[in-house]
């Protein structure tokens, strides 16, 4: 039997939400239903339900930053019991059998992932995501979530957590090494976190000033305010790795020129329109511009467990199902100290 | 007392070159004087010399690919001796302390690495390269061309086969991997050559099929026309690194589009206006866009050692200096198969 449960949902790209039962499939062997507890709201959300990457399947639930506790288990299901805490990132299924996948780079498989949301799932259906009381995900797509990490702070590390984190690891983010963080919203702040647990020295790259004591308090040595003429100058040649999370344009060639030879600049916020770049500015030196996608599922898990040890999680803005049209303008306007995370409680009460 | 030799000169740009004698410097303790054999022409010569680059400082040498024998050391030479066969590639200092000198990296000193020709010595002269008779290098900056190698064979690889080897070896080409080569010029033949023998599977990507029959030859599976509509499309996701030689816009995304996740794209060519990029065309797969920038020292050897050991050597023409201007002309034509050689011994007969 499908599950009924309750979610937040829009019928369309301008209406706002509203409370809405939709259905879990019926798990089947390898399923775990997980009553979700908290969801974080990615701005990849919006852009999706917007319809601001296109035309987006309607009516739709979004989220893909899910933590909550496992409430049944399919009989053929090892790695997840009845009680656990768990989390769902941004993608709930992929073949398993590519090179991709047998890789463990599932959010690159060769055969199309299915994501969280809005996609076509294997039985031809549109998924459906967080924001809402339940959700059936097999469980090769479910992680664990260590003790020591509150559910609600847990939840932003499934999608903002591991998008710093797989580049922080394949740049070789480490001690004796210097890193920039473009941007402070809810993907740099984490950053500044993985970053400097991971031994690195840290510095954040704002358009100003107003953020530097919250990116000391994150674990930056200093922030550089990037509209003041000559930042890139006085940085000349500096860091071995930037991680650019902002969206929007950005003088290539200035910030490349604060990376050390050999350095990499790794993009995981997408600006709308193309970039200009001289390949000059990556010859001399031999640099790197590079991108990153998430990461995959066992690179997740590790992500979760070191951000357990080293007690870092996503700081967040707790919110009811009431606030989520109100915080999606915050968000838009980069007003959110770092994540708005849905208190899936209050559907009870809602009056959505 | 500096040593007087004969030189090809040019007084300005638009002059023809003229045989000059010049003055190299009364040989150091540290320095080998190489009697040179062979001076290959590569493009950035052709770019310096006519001021395509900024105003060279005239009256000038170029050439930077250089093979010779040793005809005197100095008395603190350990590592040359007369009579050595040897060749000095793209640069002749370098600060020798810094972080990426100490790290095999002399080509990104810190402190400036001084270039074979139209670059401020230490001593506050300027460079003068090798279209010549006589060299006087330091010698950290000299190679053994090995063996199996003949003089004028190896003088290429001392620029263009270094600019090949050093991003075959940083981006892990090998045996199981797919490597494209755009372009099939000076640098192009080398780049197929090299990986073929490390064991890739080489594609050559050329505006038509013309040349298929000489990459064959050197080593290339197939030859794939990029002014075919559609090559793109049929190539998707087929290649671990693409090695980019052409100095020429290219529709970067499309490139990108055509390699594995995780796959390297690597300009070694200057185009002179900036391109067009969306950096979703990097995001998605994780995609890398590198440049590289000839080699260090230690793997510059490492690289004539793997071509005497392989039998890799530059494809040649051979030319007088009475020839240079006009093959000037023909290597901007792209009317070269695959690089132009000046037999230093043409100089006693000379009409220049």
């Amino acid at each position: 039997m499908p599950i009924r449960t309750r979610a937040l949902q829009k019928t369309a790209p301008d209406q706002p939400f509203r409370i809405a039962e939709i259905e879990r499939r019926d798990p089947r062997p390898n399923d775990v239903v997980i009553a979700i507890k908290a969801a974080g709201i990615c701005h990849s959300d919006i852009h999706t339900i917007r319809d601001e990457w296109g035309a987006a399947p309607f009516p739709l639930t979004v989220g893909h930053e899910i933590a909550g506790v496992v409430e049944a288990v399919g009989d053929a299901v090892t790695r997840h019991a009845v009680g656990d805490r768990v989390g769902v990132g941004c993608m709930v299924d992929s073949c398993g059998e590519c090179e991709q996948c047998t890789a463990d780079q599932e959010q690159d498989c060769l055969n199309g992932t299915v994501g969280t949301y809005a996609s076509v799932d294997r039985d031809g259906t549109v998924t459906q995501g967080g924001y809402s009381e339940h959700v059936v995900v097999d469980e090769r797509f479910v992680l664990r979530i260590p003790e020591g990490i509150e559910l609600d702070v847990a939840a932003p590390l499934l999608c903002a957590g591991i998008t710093l984190y797989s580049p922080i690891d394949r740049w070789g983010v480490g001690p004796g090494t210097k890193v920039a963080v473009v941007g402070l919203g809810g993907l740099g702040h984490m950053g500044v976190q993985l970053a400097a647990a991971k031994g690195a020295e840290v510095t954040v790259l704002s358009r100003s000033l107003s953020k530097a004591d919250l990116a000391a308090e994150l674990g930056a040595a200093r922030t550089v305010a990037t509209g003041e003429e000559g930042w890139a100058e006085a940085h000349r040649g500096e860091f071995d790795v930037i991680l650019n999370t902002v969206s929007a344009d950005l003088d290539l060639g200035m910030y490349l020129s604060t990376l050390k030879p050999h350095g990499a600049m790794v993009n995981v916020g997408l600006p709308p329109e193309p970039q200009q770049l001289s390949l000059g500015s990556l010859i001399g030196g031999g640099k790197v511009l590079a991108g990153s996608n998430i990461g995959g599922i066992r690179q997740t898990q590790e992500m979760l467990d070191f951000c357990a040890e080293h007690g870092i999680g996503a700081v967040i803005e707790r919110i009811g199902v009431d606030d989520v049209d109100a915080a999606y303008d915050r968000v838009v306007d980069g007003d959110v100290r770092f994540r708005f995370v849905i208190d899936t409680a209050t559907f009870a009460a809602a009056t959505a």
